[in-house]
């Protein structure tokens, strides 16, 4: 019935708000998520939610098994915080000192538990199984690797994942095919020159002249190197020359990172970063050492998914909005390299953007969320059984 | 006799000033001088001043030979005009359209005239002989080439020379041990990009963002690669690039000019720019040509004559003071890459700098000129016969 | 029956090749269309199509009513050719020197009567009329402006148009809702500094140096104060200072072009093109004048006829792909600025991009293309009717 | 007796070259000099030279009155050492960790207090008094201010000092009228732009922009605004910017040094700065704050000593060469500011330049120095009780 349906509902809603209030009180730093695991897998174990064998060390994988045989595919959610100390006064403000679910996470966690809940509650209409993993170290870009060396995507056919946003009102899905995140990458340029008196340029080669004049030459590779259609961004974000007024520099540092939407753009910009800098740093005689440091690719969702992520969302009431794309990165990518997910916002009509200090979220989105997955997942489950189960792939 | 002396000089000064004048009426561009060299020779005539056949086209070359045997020394005045419209409604303003005597070589020609007259008088005090250069193409750096091919410097030990001083008042010389002008260079950077499409720069190689990097670039030489006590300016005179509004330019030009007082510099400065320049295309992945092409070296005032030119001006009565450098050339330079030379600046208290359309000076200092010549020319041959007539050298 | 009617289309293609090479040979620049519009007035009469007297000294307007009464609508061609000297060695290349339809135009003119002539034979179809536009002076951003004054639009509900694409097939519609074509603006940037001798910089302030560092600077509007989901290209593409190679500069000039696909951006740049000018020139003592010529908006698809747009290609058996977005202008969107419109590309196999000299396209694309925008306008006033002719608006 | 005249100097070589080594070995940093000033007291209290009691914390002023009335002059020597550790592996090296005279401020004051001992034995032939200053704090531009507070130039006439000088042989004296050593100044530019997420830089303001360009514009200064004939030097020598590799850059601050030596220019150069600085930040929308720290003026040699500071070299046998200018700063110029003064080269034939932590000189030079400022006294009184003890001024 009906009325019972919302009871439940709501008692569901106060489950995951308790939930995730306890993860906010104590947040920790990515790939250190001990007590974080333990929460999970003790709140799974209490549902009987049958939790994998991964041998991760922290971290969770869930199953729930439908009645009817057929395909796997995964929810994913991440669970590690930020090395921010939070400025809320809320009452269940983090109490570990400079730690903090500034980017959500805590809801992302509960919200997942809130769909393994309610799946577990739907065997019987489920055509296959779902896995739900709860990543460590999304942050730093390393738990998603750990994940699929753990086996995690071993035989899954697809996987699809969340993130909150604040600027979404609840009750709102935002859902983009193709990129919706960057690929993010890091760079670091020295440059070596000759250091001396300051008075006494001549006897020496300027690092600080040929770091001014290599970070105006970088700006082209935005404004010039790529079309007006790739979407990227070249920052130079760390400075580093000298010690001290009176002694000209002999090495400068750049430090920075580059966010792509397209894959050709991603290619071409670390050679022509090198080659800016190589250029430069002979004009001036110095001498340079680029480094590359490669991270997160493109948040890219299959167009195998895209009606039924639509879909999922207009059956519920929900909103389903043409999601804008991030220039934040999301280890999500790995898992797309391998098999076909779809990654959508969650409107959490929040305060304040990810990692701000005083970021909060609308707690009810918690249940939207729960809700989404749980029938984004049947829906799913549906549809590739209609195809025969055929192996998917990305192309 | 005192009286009748300054009678003659009266009288002198008279006869100077309706030869500048007349020059001045009737200007000619450099190597041009057809007409001017006609005047100077008619002049030099009329003295009975024996004229040398050098078998120059344009230009002069008189000689005075004093009564007694000794060495050869020049005087040299230059006799060529600009192509500037004069703008001074002096009575005998140019009457050549477009062409002016707007750096005072009319001067030069008529004060070297009456040095001429001078010591044709004073042959008996003469211990040796003293040409006088009357050389053309001065302002395109050319006729200083053409005198000592045509022989003018041959069995000359050492050679005087004069340039009138606006900012100085008349009866001042102008004396200056070592570089008194500057060596003068010429450059033309040639940058070879792709153009393109307007809006698709990512398939072009933008000309002028590699020559805006370029310009700053190429500040960097005189700010850190020369020493402090290197008096150098690089300037960037001319640039040129595209055609239209909607088209990337494909190549641009950079043009422009060197002016340097010392040697090493002098060197060090096109490889420089050659570096630098090479170094800034390939940044971009541009490709350029630099062109360098070499005018006259340094104005270098002699050691050897220090002493004798401050002297002369002295027993004149004349004021000698330290004589500022000037960033400008002068071909004189040309002729003490091969004898030891010395150039003062002669005071004209002019109105305007050179090559200002309304350039005027004092006639005044014509007399002057001519008799610091003409005492200076006696000085230095007493001077070389005390030092046996030994062969100068310059180093 | 099906084969006449294969026979008839290949009359009307013989017919319509024929249109078009006479166009071709006869090539006549923007708002000089004279002969063409002549030629276009003469076949629409042949087939008694009835003309429009706009007042047009060149261009025409046909129209053609439907039997039922219905909104109007309008289909555009644009006529004029380009000032490019043609090297294709067709057999009917231009005749006319240095000028050819490069940009394929007289393809545009040629389909747009031969949508003109199937609509004349389909009046029983017609739910309403269709007015066929043959602007003039596209390339110079004039002629939209022109047909609008003319009243050419009065009454029309929305107007459709189309660009050959030479790198599609023929049988393909490319299709893209939103920003389609740049919007195009172009600039004028005078800088004034003070000039003076080559060799004395210090009396000068020194208009190439500014230059150089502005180029650089406003490389920052893209690469810093755009975001990177803005699609915006700056471009400088013509730089002039100086006129000789012994004298500063006392100004120079940039110009160059602006094309943007966001509103928002297109407000912004000039705002930041003129603050960082003028931050620079304050920096070294300078003065400017920023000069801003705003050209035509985005060619901005309305999405009242996504739908229909593809819908009308697939049932002509055509592909319907996705166009790529174009940085060039069109004053097409002059037009979408007053009434809702959709602008596609017409797949032409071509050889070479619009405006080289050497561009050609395959001639069986102008059946495609009359075939489409004449069951266009069948399908958009069938859909209008149903819609009960409500006032479309532009948002 | 030539010979016991000859064995008296060798003895006091011996006597200034223990001082020197107990000086070396112990040495104290600017304006903490306290174990240094003791020994100087106690030297020159065991040779029974007045020490005046000028209430100094460190530093001491000796005074050596001749039999004849007559006007007062001032040696000068510095006493304090640097922050570096030695590296000479020398017997006497410093035994104080990380401090060392690696600038030969023991070498300086051993030889004073040789002039001293030598004018000591003198007094009958001076025509006035001798002050011989040893100053502390040299190295921070400190100990003069303070010597000059505490009344050390009271009633004196003239002031003499001197810098070793590695490059030069042992005999040698380098002089040079007017400006030998720079003004010396210090500045702090900070950037202030808006910081935020890297990949968002639209709402950011990027400092590290700023700067980039900020240091291009900077080498203007020396390239552009100052004559050929200026000889300075603007370094910017420390760059920081940033804290990570994500998170675009809120401020920048560059920091560096201005070495001059023309007045005009030294009051230009921060004006041009902040000029520069301003026009850029502004060109960016950040602002910024220019902080300028003048240091020492000019060692500005008076033309009044230039023939007697040379004789008195050319009568002791020694080399007087034209010295090199240095783009070091001196606070001798503090007391220059005030009285006329000289400040000469003493050659040391060292091993490594000033600062180095293997700077080493030929200590028979102690003797050179200390004759040189004993004759030098001498002459001075000599000739200013000639000029009848007039009062000599500084223009």
């Amino acid at each position: 019935m009906k009325k019972s349906g919302l009871t439940e509902h709501d008692s569901l809603l106060k489950q995951l708000i308790e939930y995730r209030r306890e993860l906010h009180m104590y947040p920790e730093t990515s790939m250190k998520e001990y007590e974080t695991t333990k929460r999970i897998k003790r709140w799974l174990e209490e549902e009987e939610i049958k939790i994998l064998d991964a041998g991760l060390e922290v971290g969770a994988i869930a199953e729930i098994k439908g009645e009817e045989e057929g395909p796997t595919i995964a929810l994913r959610s991440d669970i590690d915080a930020l090395p921010i100390g939070e400025r809320t006064n809320l009452p269940y403000a983090s109490k570990i000192k400079n730690v903090m679910h500034a980017c959500g996470h805590d809801f992302h966690t509960a919200s997942m538990i809130g769909a393994a809940i309610l799946l577990q509650r739907r065997k019987k209409e489920l055509k296959g199984t779902v896995r739900v993993i709860f990543q460590p170290g999304e942050e730093i870009a390393e738990g998603a690797k750990q994940i699929i060396k753990a086996g995690g995507l071993d035989g899954v056919s697809a996987i699809f994942g969340m993130h909150n946003k604040p600027d979404l009102p609840v009750g709102t899905v935002g859902v983009r095919e193709g990129a919706l995140m960057a690929a993010v990458d890091r760079f670091k340029i020295e440059i070596y020159g000759v250091g001396g008196h300051a008075g006494i340029p001549n006897n020496t080669i300027d690092a600080v002249v040929v770091a001014g004049q290599l970070i105006s030459a970088l700006q082209t590779i935005v404004s010039r190197n790529l079309s007006a259609f790739d979407n990227a961004v070249v920052s130079i974000t760390k400075l580093e020359a000298g010690n001290t007024w009176n002694v000209i520099a002999d090495h400068a540092i750049l430090e920075g990172t580059v966010r792509v939407f397209q894959k050709e753009a991603r290619g071409k910009i670390p050679q022509l970063m090198k080659q800016i800098t190589e250029g430069i740093v002979s004009a001036f005689g110095a001498t340079s050492k680029f480094n590359w440091y490669p991270s997160v690719t493109c948040v890219d969702n299959s167009p195998l998914f895209t009606e039924i992520v639509k879909r999922t969302g207009e059956e519920l009431g929900y909103a389903v909005v043409e999601a804008e794309q991030s220039p934040a990165g999301e280890d999500f990518a790995y898992y797309q390299e391998l098999i076909p997910g779809y990654f959508v916002w969650i409107g959490v009509d929040g305060q304040h953007d990810w990692h701000h200090p005083s970021f909060t979220l609308n707690e009810e989105a918690l249940l939207v969320a729960a809700n989404y997955f749980s029938n984004l997942s049947v829906n799913v489950l549906n549809h590739l059984s209609k195809s025969n189960n055929q192996k998917l792939t990305v192309n």
